[in-house]
């Protein structure tokens, strides 16, 4: 894995050089968040031609590991301003590193209006018109059976929809999976980078390349591998929960715990739980039948299986990676109590190449502002769709959070850093309330999922309406996410490796196998506080200081009910979650 | 002068305190920002119930001094998340002087949605309910007839128009002038806050106050005042060229400097230069006759006179105030060719009561954009009045300038710290380019107008475009700004007190006489720099940094015909402006 591919895009030509050294001993979000502090001047604008866009497998992309299908994309965010990873499942990972390609960079900026399909073989790689019928506003969905066609059905696919063509601050990069479907690195709007690189496809064809990656100690591996897979498969959460309700389990487990956040923030507990959660869902699915599945892997050699295909009436699918954060915006933020209606929504929002989180978020906040009627699930999914066109509404929605919460007026935006706040009530979950505070990449619960330990007893257990504990506990998961952020790992494997020490070894013996290191837990912990540093140094030069590590001011004064409960930490204590 | 109103629109009680001792010795932009650094907690959400809003008149506010009509504006700005001063000609500072009122804030936040009048006269403050035929987006000219019915003809009135209501980030605060059209403080978003506190409007009813404010030493005032306006008249910019053709003399001047931004900041010169000139304006003024006026004061006691009734076809009256940055982002980056066009435009800003600066350079950005048709003046007379329904669109223009450059995914989007770019292109006159840089208000050619210098060769001459000399022209000028919005004085008397030192004299002479001091230059000096450092205080405080005083990236590499000239200032050289 050590080929360094540049695709400038103002001369369009091609560097394909060996990797550099400084960059042989990282890979996923240690690759991209170095090269961005790198190479990406911190005050650029994010939609110029100074910012550049890297995809990096991770170090156990490619082997046969279980989960290790993620793939890092950073670049300066245009929704946030700050450095930015983001990561999904799909093929595209896996295909890389089989290919050999340590990381794939798109920079500088065409003078031109033409749209582009960068594709890579093991020829190298090639620069094609994009075809006129997947450009102005032509869906994903679309797109994808076009380019599949052009370019062969097994072929990898990174996807700039219609909002990353329109350079929307929440257009995701979409990626096609293994069935065709669509899988995204949602966050921070880095669509829009790729579609002002003009940029509207990258297709990785991976014909002729090996099987897996090298691996330097193949017995330790599948040794290591093993115990690994024996770990996810004995937890409860990734063993059995995710695989049978989804990611939408958690909208009872929250709603019981008074911080599933409602009507945009003003609650946290609804009394149509039973509408939108997962049982919910995995019964209507299993009634249903069709083309319905309870239980999907968004690539492969996923064991967890915490994807589904949800199916219309008719058992026709409707869409997948239906995740319990895009229910709960619908559901909960916004009101919207038919199931059908919120996963329409979603087939939308990956349709226009959305980040579903922060666009729910927007519609619940539309909703409190006035500029759509409350609970209205078809008038949601309208203006969604209006998101492909683009007109002044499709525009609105497609800016996010932040933006709507100004063009509404109101001071009950629930934002960090501008990027929408998702699922978790900071001031019922304290925990995660201190990752979205502090954490480089603007209100992420990824970045450290605090929850696990405060709602569901994972790592132990921090009381989630209390402030102790939570300033270490937010400290420590971020690190760890840094580090398996890095691996190509699936994040649900923190449950497993936090609660199973043999788990966690086996990750550490997978990589050391993989590469013939010696690293040791240390190594792995001082990995994750190496990249949170060098995100927070980038955030820094572009501006960002501790004043912006705090929640809305709203948090502080409205009671949360059910447990009445405000967001107490002062600056000071937040600001400890960073003293390391 | 020595009545300090808080009036707190979370409980609806009025406290009518003597001033404090610490702010007995400030006025206007001093006494606003010293307040709001004192008492805004710098992080709080501008639009949330812990901003608070303060009205201050001049040192000389309310004396016979010629310019003396100004009233300053503070809050925390909800367009830049900065301090803010927004200030503004009409009766309401002469008023409020006459009256003994050195300050009203307004704080607080009512939980229900019924708006208020606040109407304060000699015998105290009354809270009315707004008449509901003025709210829900009732235009500012018919509010101001319906209020001027109730409440008096002569009352002095400050209004929140349909975009205050709305709390819209470009909401201006509108204030009556003695003729009953409007004046208003523009820039910053401060109308949305007086929205958000359900405030409508404030009415002065100063029936039974004195003539006016009392002077400590009559004779040496009246001798001193005499002076000053013998600079006023001597000095060619304030004497004969602003009451001749307006602010509006400045298209010719500028568009010959190559400065004039034009097409989206793509360009410093145009050819239709002679459709939007000064000298047109006057030209047609006269023509028409009817209700149009070349030259007229937005406050009474003003000599200068540069604004100007501009009529229709018909000579029925449009508008006023109509001012040269206003018509160079429609005529010139906005490309609207017709004056009429651009004078309904401006109007119907009044009426929506949006900062015409801010929403024109967005009118200029949408076109470029796609979201208007370029140079089309009646679609984006449609698209302005939509902001007091408010559509979809009208939200987005009311945004401003920088949502509008999100919501278009552009990276040519002239703003600093999200603030319009107002009418001097930067890489052509690069002293005022360091101005919109560093001022601790966001993008703002008032700040420290070293067009003064670069261009109009007043208080000697710096060539625009070089770099030598601009970092102190600048922080002279800023320095020197902050203290004359804090005497209530129209910032345009700074040509007569650069040029002509007896009229800098007579301005310390007038302020020792009022009040019996005994200031020297040095004093006003220190008095700029400490409201300079204030407000910079108060910035950091909320999270802005050194990265923040840079202009949009798009400035550095492409050049502005005709001289090709990028801006080439480091940030170690912007960073000296605040060096003192």
């Amino acid at each position: 894995m050590n080929k360094f591919i540049r695709v400038n895009m103002t001369t369009r030509e091609v560097a394909m050089q060996e990797t550099p050294e400084k960059y042989a001993g990282l890979a996923g979000r240690a690759l991209t968040s170095t090269f961005v502090y790198d190479e990406v001047k911190p005050t650029c604008h994010a939609l110029g031609k100074n910012n550049k866009l890297i995809f990096a497998p991770g170090f156990l992309s490619g082997t046969t590991a279980a989960q290790s299908g993620r793939i890092s994309v950073g670049a300066k965010s245009p929704l946030t301003g700050t450095i930015k990873e983001s990561n999904s499942g799909g093929s595209f990972s896996q295909k890389m590193a089989k290919m050999g390609i340590k990381a794939l960079v798109i920079e500088g900026m065409p003078a031109d209006d033409k749209f582009y399909i960068v594709k890579i073989d093991m020829n190298g790689v090639v620069l094609d018109e994009a075809p006129a019928e997947i450009l102005n506003g032509c869906g994903n969905h679309e797109a994808i059976k076009v380019l599949s066609a052009k370019y062969g059905d097994s072929v990898g696919i990174a996807l700039a929809g219609p909002a990353g063509e329109y350079r929307l601050p929440t257009a995701n990069i979409s990626f096609k999976d293994p069935e065709g479907h669509i899988r995204s690195a949602g966050r921070g709007g880095l669509g829009a980078v790729l579609g002002s690189k003009k940029v509207k496809a990258i297709i990785l064809d991976d014909t002729g390349a090996p099987l897996s990656v090298p691996i330097a100690k193949p017995e330790a591996f599948q040794a290591a591998a093993k115990a690994f897979a024996k770990a996810l498969v004995t937890h409860p959460v990734t063993g059995k929960a995710l695989s049978a309700y989804g990611t939408d389990v958690l909208i009872n487990i929250l709603n019981e715990a008074g911080g599933l956040p409602a009507k945009n923030f003003t609650a946290g507990r609804i009394e149509w739980n039973d509408n939108i959660s997962g049982e919910t869902m995995n019964a209507t699915i299993t009634e249903r039948g069709g083309e319905g599945k309870v239980s999907h892997g968004c690539h492969t050699g996923c064991i967890i299986r915490c994807s589904q295909w949800y199916p219309d009436k008719n058992g026709k699918y409707i869409t997948s990676g239906f995740e319990y954060e895009t229910v709960w915006a619908l559901g909960a933020d916004a009101g919207i109590k038919d199931l059908d209606d919120i996963a329409y929504l979603d087939r939308a929002m990956d349709d226009v190449g959305v980040d579903s989180i922060d666009v729910s978020v927007a519609i619940a906040t539309a909703m409190a502002g006035g500029l759509l009627p409350f609970g209205d699930g078809k008038a949601a999914l309208e203006a969604v769709k209006q998101i492909a066109v683009p007109t002044p509404m499709g525009r609105i929605l497609g800016g996010g959070t932040a933006i709507v919460g100004k063009l509404c007026g109101l001071f009950r935006t629930a934002v960090v850093k501008d990027q929408a706040i998702p699922a978790y009530d900071p001031r019922a979950v304290k925990g995660v309330g201190l990752t979205y505070a502090t954490t480089p990449m603007g209100a992420d619960h990824t970045a450290g999922y605090a929850v696990a330990t405060n709602i569901l007893k994972v790592g132990g257990y921090v009381d989630p309406l209390k402030k102790d504990g939570q300033v270490e506990l937010s400290r420590n998961l971020q690190i760890a996410t840094a580090a398996v952020d890095s691996t190509g790992m699936c994040l649900f494997i923190a449950f497993a490796i936090l609660d199973i020490p043999e788990g966690f070894n086996a990750l550490v013996d997978m990589i050391n196998a993989r590469y013939d290191l010696a690293l040791t837990a240390d190594d792995v912990t001082a990995l994750g506080k190496s990249v949170l540093k060098t995100e927070r140094a980038f955030n820094a030069a572009a501006g960002f200081t501790n004043a912006h590590d705090r929640l809305p001011e709203f948090f502080e004064y409205e009671p949360c009910p059910p447990h009445n409960v405000v967001w107490d930490f002062t600056p000071e204590e937040i600001d400890e979650v960073f003293n390391f």
